[in-house]
C-alpha cells in the first residue's frame, strides 16, 4: 500500500499511462494524422491513446453541411490505425443526445468575433459535445486542432469553468505544400478555387510580417491580398483578435490572432496565424 | 487497434479494473475495515482502491468538533492496509480548498428533515469535498456507509444531478455485538454512556417490526424505549422518511427510512433502519 499525502501525487498517480483523447468528425486527412501521431508520444506507450469519430449534429447550423459532411469511416480507422491509435470511438447520435443531456453554452465574451456572429449555437453544440466525450472517455488530456482556435479557447475556457479534469493541449496547423490548412472541407473546392486558396496563408503571413501597430492597416492589406489573389473566393470575416479573450484589438499590444474564413462558393475555409506583441 | 462503437463498452473499456474510492474522514475503525474491504471486493484483483482520509472542515458547524475530531493517521494506515486499500490519500486542508474551489449546495429539499435543520451548512460541505474528491481521484465506484442515510442520499442526488461519472454504493453499517452502530465518536462516551446507546438500536428495531402504518405512534414508541433505556441520552430528532426523497412520512406506504439522532453530552450518535413498505 502506498500513502499519498498530497493532491498534485493524487492526480499524477497514473502519470506513466495518460489516456490521450484526439477528437474529431471522421473525414480524416494528413493533419489529423499528425494529431493522432502527436497523441500518441503524449500517451507514451503504456498510455492510451482514443480517437473519436462523431459528426455532431448540434455544432451544424441550419444552413450547414451536417447531412453533406463527408463520412468515411473504414479510411479513417485505418489512418487511425496507422498514426498509432489504440480505439477509435464512434457512437450513435442517438447515444451521445439522450434525454437528459444538458445543453453546455459557450461563454458568450469568447464567441463574440471571428466564427461567433456567422454560426450561432455552434460553439454551444462543440461545447456540448466535447463535454458529453470528456465524461464518457474521461480522457487525461485531450487535443484540439490550433486551426480551429476560437474551438480551442472556447473548450479551454469551459475544462477550466467546469474544472473538468482534462489538460486540453493546441496543435499546430499542419498545411498542405503551398500552405493551405488542411481540412476536410478541401475535397470539395473544384481545381480553380484550389488554385486560389493558398492566398489566405499568403494573407495572413504578410498581416504578421507587417509592422504597423495598428490592426486597421494589416487588415487592409491582407484583405486586397485575398480579393486580388482569390478573386473566387469571398471573406466573411478577416479579424485581429486577443488570443487569450478573443476580443478585437486595434493595436498588437498584446498576444494576439490573426483569423479569417473565406468562403469559395458554400465551401467555408478558415484559417489562423498567431502574432507575437510588438515589443 | 479497437474499434468502439457504442458508449456502453466505452464506459467500460477498463471494467475489469475499475478504481474504488473509499471516502472518511479517519479515526478508523472496524466498521471501516468492513467498507474498505467492500470496496476491495468491488475493486477487483486488478482494479485499485483509494482510502481518502480527509477530516473536512466545511462539514463541521461552528459549534461541533472539528478541532477535536480524533486524528489516528498511522493506526488509520494500518487498518488501511490490512483491509487491502492500495492507496491512502490524506491531503491538506489548503490543498482541497485553494482560492478556486467553487462551494457546492446539497439539493434543498433532501436536507429539510434528519440533520439537515441541526447542521445548517454540514451537506454543502460534504457535497463540495466529495465532488473535489471524485475530481481528483476519479474514481469509477464510491462507497459510502449508510449510517449516514441522509448523506448518502444527498450525493447520490449531486452525482445524479451534476452526472459526475461515479457510481454511488451504500455499504450496511456495521454494529458492535450489543447493536450500537460502529463510530469514530463512540470512543467518547463515558462507561455508562455506551451502557445505554444500544437502546438507539432497540428502538429503531421496535419501530420497524411495529405493525401500525401511521408513523406516529411508532415513533411514540420508539422515543419511549430511548427515554427509558438512555435516559443519559437527548433525542434531536426521530423521523420516519422516505427512503428517495428523505421527506417526512405519515403513512409507511412506501420505502421508508427511520433515523434518529441522540446526544450523549456533546456526543452525538446517529443511526437509521430502513423500513419496505407495508402491503
Amino acid at each position: 500500500m502506498i500513502v499519498i499525502d498530497n493532491a498534485k501525487d493524487m492526480r499524477s498517480r497514473d502519470n506513466g499511462k495518460p489516456c490521450v483523447l484526439v477528437p474529431t468528425m471522421g473525414a480524416l486527412h494528413a493533419g489529423h494524422g499528425k494529431l493522432i501521431s502527436y497523441g500518441r508520444r503524449l500517451a507514451g506507450k503504456s498510455g492510451s491513446l482514443i480517437v473519436s469519430i462523431f459528426i455532431n449534429p448540434t455544432q451544424f447550423g441550419p444552413g450547414e453541411d451536417f447531412e453533406a459532411y463527408p463520412r468515411t469511416l473504414d479510411e479513417d480507422c485505418s489512418l487511425c490505425a496507422a498514426a498509432g491509435a489504440d480505439i477509435v470511438f464512434h457512437p450513435s447520435v442517438a447515444e451521445i443526445y439522450h434525454e437528459d443531456s444538458p445543453e453546455i453554452t459557450a461563454d458568450t465574451k469568447l464567441i463574440k468575433t471571428l466564427c461567433g456572429p456567422t454560426r450561432p449555437g455552434h460553439f454551444d453544440g462543440v461545447c456540448t459535445v466535447v463535454k458529453k466525450l470528456f465524461e464518457l472517455i474521461k480522457p487525461d488530456i485531450a487535443v484540439f486542432g490550433k486551426k480551429d482556435y476560437q474551438q480551442l479557447a472556447v473548450i479551454s475556457r469551459m475544462t477550466r469553468e467546469l474544472k473538468l479534469p482534462v489538460r486540453i493541449i493546441g496543435a499546430e496547423t499542419v498545411r498542405e505544400a503551398d500552405g493551405l490548412a488542411m481540412s476536410s472541407r478541401n475535397r470539395y473546392l473544384d481545381a480553380e478555387q484550389r488554385a486560389q486558396a493558398p492566398a489566405i496563408r499568403k494573407a495572413l503571413l504578410k498581416l504578421k510580417k507587417d509592422t504597423t501597430p495598428e490592426t486597421s492597416a494589416r487588415i487592409k492589406e491582407a484583405g486586397d491580398i485575398i480579393a486580388r489573389e482569390a478573386p473566387l473566393g469571398t471573406i466573411t470575416y478577416l479579424q485581429v483578435v486577443d488570443r487569450g479573450t478573443m476580443q478585437e484589438m486595434q493595436t498588437i499590444d498584446r498576444p494576439a490572432l490573426a483569423a479569417t474564413a473565406v468562403c469559395f462558393g458554400k465551401t467555408r475555409l478558415i484559417d489562423n496565424i498567431e502574432i507575437d506583441a510588438i515589443t
